[in-house]
């Protein structure tokens, strides 16, 4: 059955391909692999298809469903919870290609593109309109906006402004048996029918793959200021976090970054941000009031503060923010990085950093900490010595309890990353069997042979 | 069987019952019955549940599945698209007496809400912490957080802060064999299993009976200004919000009136509205820059207006406003009417509210639009005679004709409304067999016996 499909697949579709050194390339994704362990999965899958078309991923999906043989969809592969693996007997399905903006209306702000659109380049487009794409992960300047539309990607910005799923209007999507799906559509407001568009959102390439999209622009902000201030430790830091929510202030950017992601980052970059205090919070304002909106921040964190900065001008902002942008290269210079993603509800962000710095502390695992503060996500990084063939056990335990502690703090295991193949476990644990039954029946209903990136998400 | 249901029902919840004035008065909504004719259906519902808790909802579903009887779920009654309507042989589940706010925390700015608690009443509870709950429906005095939520239900503060999807982190559902689906959680960000919360939004108790939200509430606005701008004709106030757009300005209200409107009111009302031009413009602006934003905003509405007028205080600001907020009622004085409610594009609005001109000469039927016109969202509102025991022919007609209007201008026949009983054979023309296949099929997963709001929405 599978000779036969790749057979088929080499005749239907001009960029499907067996060479085994793309094969070898197109197998994993920025998690490392299989597994915590960081190698790549042990055989190459069957095939690989570059689509060039919508057409070419319905014939895939076609004859992918014919044979009953699992498709795993890639954009970039820039992934870090292994959504985009692909073991032994998938095809890989590389849309990256389909990457033409179709369409960019500055009077509705709406741009439709297809899905290999790297983020980046979209937001660039929308600028030169006095707009912007919303949605900013960390991986902007590499990851493809059908990635982004597969997991639901977040960022910085998105405490204002919003995570992916707040800017698809609507999506094509091609089913499981190759049927091409219109979700949605391009008015900003529409109720007609059920909200398709949300539930491919963040599906992670297990209901349909993603062809195209609609998505909402929004005016880019005239201006965008920047304030930065030290506390003792982190329990203070977050304390000066919640104080600006209950001045009902509205950053458009809150960061936290722990004592070890200050050493860490000096380290690194010969910096002294450990002087300043146990704990950095950058803040941002954006809009037509930002000056007085980060005034009003600045004031409210340099309370308990050891230290606070404003910047006054676009180079002095982006050097308060650098300590953040320099956070993950600087933990990757001494040892393979493990990304975490928890969430919790944000009057808890202390309990969490600091249940961390205990789990850190129990398995004497490195760990550092940062934190979009203002939406209670957390990124703990586990890190460990590069050089070891794979991750020591001490390394899964403390995964396991970083998972569990999101969970006991009424949090999620993932904010923004997805859960991919690394964290399926813990799904079960954090939904109930009664949600993922739920989720069994959709999908039957959607993809009845289940070869949509199986064993992946739910 | 609905007999040995009803037994079952009156033994099993406190709240059932088939006492006929109440089963009378809880078989339609505000759309004033089975149809455009405005009368009530022909027979009453089997039976009315009204659920004092969540134990009430699944014991009523877990009847009504294993008996295969259609169960019609209610809020306070207030849709407009006859979702709430209950035929022969239902069983009407009424949550509005679950109406408790169980939780409002003012750090984590989320509340958690029973279903039947009065849109207004949240955000009320919300202000005292300097919160507010955005989606502001013009129903927000008379309708239920639970309805909002079954309908996505829209608003005039949108086109800033967003739909009802976008303030709901989470709900728990009562699924239709009676099990307690919990989705989404009490974060900010998540993304762990599919977006289930965003299916149920919006899918008009298709899928399952709402008895439970956690919110998201936002800063309230420290200050809120409007003005207000006339113009020649529709064309000329629907380009002078474009160029609100293409200046990328966010204004946080931007409503049109058109001249029939303007006419109505000032009939009514004792006003001179349509002295001051044949179409009028109102827009806010909030926050922290809102006065740069309302003067910018006039500054733009003005230069090709007859008339233009800025607040100088809220009880002037709210003076421009009442145009708006007195075109229903002064509607509704002279005729039965019948509220359509369809989006496109917002740079095609004057093409439909043209279209829509153009209907209303054409049939001879009195249609007056007035518009959430940066959404592109427009509410052509018929009016016939109330003495009528029914609707004439040439109102059917122009309603069909505003409807295909909204599809031939890439739009959609519900912005906020829903698709209800009402406009069920227009909702296969806009979405297509295939995505009406996908529909069913997710129906078919979630409510195999099809008892939850049958013949509803899709």
């Amino acid at each position: 059955m599978s000779d036969a499909l790749v057979s088929a697949l080499l005749g239907a579709v001009p960029g499907a391909t067996t060479d085994p050194v793309a094969l070898g390339t197109h197998r994993t994704d920025r998690s490392g692999g299989a597994g915590t362990a960081g190698a790549p999965p042990p055989a190459l899958p069957l095939a690989l298809v570059r689509a060039a078309s919508v057409e070419d991923v319905q014939a895939t999906l076609r004859l992918a469903h014919e044979a009953r043989v699992p498709v795993v969809p890639r954009g970039a592969g820039s992934g870090v919870a292994g959504g985009a693996i692909a073991g032994a007997g998938s095809v890989v399905l590389d849309i990256s290609g389909m990457d033409r903006v179709l369409e960019l209306d500055p009077v509705d702000e709406v741009a439709v593109v297809e899905p290999g659109v790297i983020t980046a380049h979209l937001d660039a487009a929308a600028r030169e309109h006095g707009l912007m794409y919303a949605p900013d992960p960390a991986s902007a300047a590499i990851s493809t906006l059908g990635g982004n539309i597969a997991t639901n990607a977040g960022g910085m910005r998105c405490v204002k402004h919003g995570v992916t799923r707040e800017a698809v209007l609507g999506l094509d999507v091609v089913l499981a048996d190759g049927r091409l799906l219109r979700t949605g559509r391009r008015t900003l407001k529409g109720v007609a029918g059920l909200d398709l568009t949300s539930l491919f959102v963040g599906s992670e390439g297990t209901l349909g793959v993603i062809v195209g999209a609609a998505l909402r622009l929004k005016p880019a902000p005239v201006v965008t200021l920047t304030a930065a201030a030290a506390y003792g430790d982190v329990r203070a830091a977050a304390a000066a976090c919640a104080a600006v929510s209950r001045e009902r202030l509205q950053p458009s950017l809150l960061e936290l970054l722990d004592r070890a992601t200050l050493k860490v980052v000096d380290r690194a970059q010969g910096t002294d941000l450990a002087a300043r205090g146990g704990a950095l919070v950058i803040a941002q304002a954006d809009g037509p009031g930002a000056r007085q909106e980060i005034e009003a921040i600045a004031a409210v964190l340099g309370k308990e503060a050891t230290w606070v900065e404003q910047g006054v001008d676009d180079a002095s902002s982006e050097q308060l923010l650098a300590a953040r942008r320099l956070a993950l290269p600087s933990i990757e210079r001494f040892g393979r990085a493990l990304i975490e993603d928890i969430c919790v509800p944000r009057s808890r962000l202390a309990d969490a950093i600091q249940g961390v710095e205990a789990i850190a502390a129990r398995t004497g695992v490195a760990i550092y900490s940062f934190a979009h503060a203002g939406d209670g996500n957390l990124h703990p990084i586990i890190s460990y010595d590069a050089a070891l063939p794979e991750a020591p056990p001490a390394v899964h335990e403390a995964a396991d309890a970083i998972f569990g502690l999101a969970l006991d703090l009424g949090g999620t295991v993932t904010g923004e990353h997805g859960i991919g193949l690394l964290k399926r476990e813990w799904l079960a644990r954090e939904l109930g069997p009664d949600s993922l039954d739920v989720h069994h029946s959709l999908k039957r209903a959607l993809d009845p042979h289940g070869i949509l990136n199986p064993g992946k998400a739910f």
